[in-house]
């Protein structure tokens, strides 16, 4: 859900992890390489992103393959629009009633 | 940025006050009471809010106002949005592969 999507995608690492399977679905060294980071590290940032369900894992002999699940991305895109939009009315309310009612200093 | 946004929004209770903010802006009482959280808490979620632009803070005599900062979902949401968009591309080109040279079993 949104939750742990928000959660998964709440540190720079997770994100380009993100940003290089939105583009190819690749193996894990490869999606990690330019991160420079130990495999520990590695390990427990995609633990992040295939718990929360935005990341899922195929294994093939050795080789274990990342993809992006695409629709994980939705719930958090939605939110974001729901909230951008509530906003934007909000705001339109406040200018609507300055405009009426002039600015405090108007 | 986009970095302390999402960061900003990984908590359900924070997510939560930005939903409240985005319908009106309101007093610091007002906007978190629904949660039942203790003072301390409350102020640790907000100071998070606040460093990373998402909340501002007002003080009018002995009331806080908040008001969301409508702008600091605009990173966020383009992220997300250009990730949807790759993923979405990445999409279609394997079902036009697998449509062109047949699926593994076809």
């Amino acid at each position: 859900m949104a939750n742990d999507a928000f959660a998964a995608l709440a540190h720079p690492v997770r994100r380009g992890i993100v940003e290089r399977l939105a583009q190819e679905s690749t193996t894990v060294g490869a999606a990690t390489e330019q991160f420079g980071l130990a495999k520990p590290t590695v390990s427990r940032h995609l633990k992040v992103l295939e718990d929360a369900g935005v990341v899922r894992r195929r294994i093939v002999g050795r080789l274990h393959y990342l993809e992006l699940i695409g629709e994980s991305l939705d719930a958090p895109y939605a939110w974001l629009s729901n909230q951008r939009y509530a906003w934007e009315r909000l705001f339109d309310a406040v200018e609507d009633h300055l405009r009426e009612h002039g600015s405090a200093d108007g």
